[in-house]
């Protein structure tokens, strides 16, 4: 029997943790929950979060059998994880301290970067989850970036091969995609220049939202040179593997290659969307959604 | 004694109706309701939509003691306006039957294109409303402007003299300006290539959406020539002027100029936010805005 592994988000941002946790964990099995009706979560306070974030931990462990839960979801990580841990008797990872911990084995002057949205930046997450690790972070809340993400303006049409040939026809890429790398350097600059005039030295970005894996390669292209990118859904899928493999260590030695992963996607809303974009997060597709009711 | 018109939208958006409606009805007083802790109302089902809505609706009339409501949000009037006019005594005017209604009194070719939100545009209001007057409407949803809106990037920094000096002294607008620039030209050439697939020859633009008032001068430039640009908010003002003064004619002959029009500002969550934003969609301080409980 292949074990289960609950991986819960507010949307579906939390779909490139999922994939990056296929990539490392083909012989699990995989329950998604995103809870669309009820997001954002930012906007909302920690006692409704906690209770949001609880009721959808629970129907990850009690009905889909999760025996490990990753939250996917850096909002619900940042206020409700000591209250998800309470109400779920198995272990439980969130994705702001494998960031923060990827932050430290990366980075040389000790000072680093982190982009996220309004809601993360004002929990001051990051900077709290850096300073444990001896690290200085500026925070940087980027608005913009999970709607272009939405609007699919990080690489347009929505494979990668059409973008490219698309791009090789027209000389360069689409206006879709140069606006999002001049948004990714206007916010970039930004941060720069007050890390400059705060005296900081920083060697490392922390992409501190679940949407930006979408635009790695744009932000990769705009950081100064010698700047590390670090992608905390894959420092979260990392974090977890080992977790996992310490959990599963007499069934990790026998996997069987052949199983194919099964995974499935529960949304409490927006089904249709989420299966639109949800394919674009996973680099496959989501296959068909389940619509579940969490009750208010 | 002035009598008070509720203005209510999910979020501050509305607060450019409430501007439009200052301008004409400067003897009134206004309470603005902004249901901020449950928006945003689109990605909700109409009966969530038309509690939420009707709740709110109450608090203008019982608790503020609202003569008049003008529903300044595109959601609520195309899928609550019935139930909210059930829930209170008074009169009611919604965003989109004055917009339908000044974009015929424009058109020539009885041809027009509606921008609007993703939800407003699935409920095809716009489309709906239009037929009824004769027009042939083809709408476009354009996710990325009410971001762009609230980020600030269509007049920066905030006052419109600091702006206008720094354009300037750069010898252009800054980049957040020409990014929002460059996305309205995006969407507008889709919406006018759609249009010519489809054979039609629209010449009225509907702002279908009470943040875009904003951007009217930059979707001015992008629109062709001789293409006329409807603004809802404006509308609305113009179609709740005509009925307050229906209802009130003994009193607006004799104005009291001297009145300074007061306006109370409510917000459901997110009091910070709105302060700091209102005064931008409102072109005037909000004042201290008080934060309500409509309960859940």
């Amino acid at each position: 029997m292949t074990p289960t592994i609950g991986v819960f988000d507010s949307g579906f941002g939390g779909l490139t943790v999922l994939r990056a946790l296929i990539e490392r964990l083909p012989q699990a099995s995989f329950a998604f929950l995103g809870d669309t009706a009820r997001l954002p979560y930012g906007s909302k306070s920690r006692r409704t979060i906690a209770r949001y974030a609880a009721q959808s931990a629970q129907f990850l462990v009690r009905e889909q059998g999760a025996e490990f839960l990753v939250i996917a979801c850096n909002t619900a990580s940042a206020l409700a994880l000591d209250a998800i841990q309470d109400a779920v008797p198995v272990p439980v990872l969130g994705v702001i301290e494998p960031g923060a911990a990827a932050a430290r084995a990366a980075s040389h002057t000790g000072e680093v970067l982190v982009i996220a949205t309004d809601a993360t930046v004002q929990s001051h997450a990051y900077a709290t989850a850096c300073r444990a690790h001896g690290l200085r972070a500026l925070e940087k809340a980027c608005p913009l970036l999970v709607p272009l993400v939405e609007e699919g303006w990080c690489s347009l049409p929505d494979s990668d091969e059409a973008f490219a040939a698309q791009a090789v026809r027209r000389g360069g890429p689409p206006p879709q995609v140069a606006v999002t790398a001049e948004v990714v350097r206007i916010y970039l600059d930004e941060l720069n220049a007050e890390a400059a005039e705060a005296g900081l030295k920083p060697d490392t970005l922390v992409l501190g939202c679940t949407h930006y894996p979408l635009l790695r390669s744009l932000i990769e292209r705009t950081v100064p040179p010698g700047m590390t990118v670090i992608d905390s859904a894959e420092a979260t899928a990392e974090a977890a593997l080992a977790l996992f493999n310490g959990q599963h260590e007499a069934e990790e030695r026998s996997p069987s290659a052949q199983d194919p992963t099964e995974i499935r996607c529960f949304a409490t809303d927006s089904v249709e969307k989420f299966e639109r974009l949800g394919s674009r997060f996973l680099r496959r597709p989501t296959g068909k959604v389940e619509l579940v009711d969490l009750g208010g």
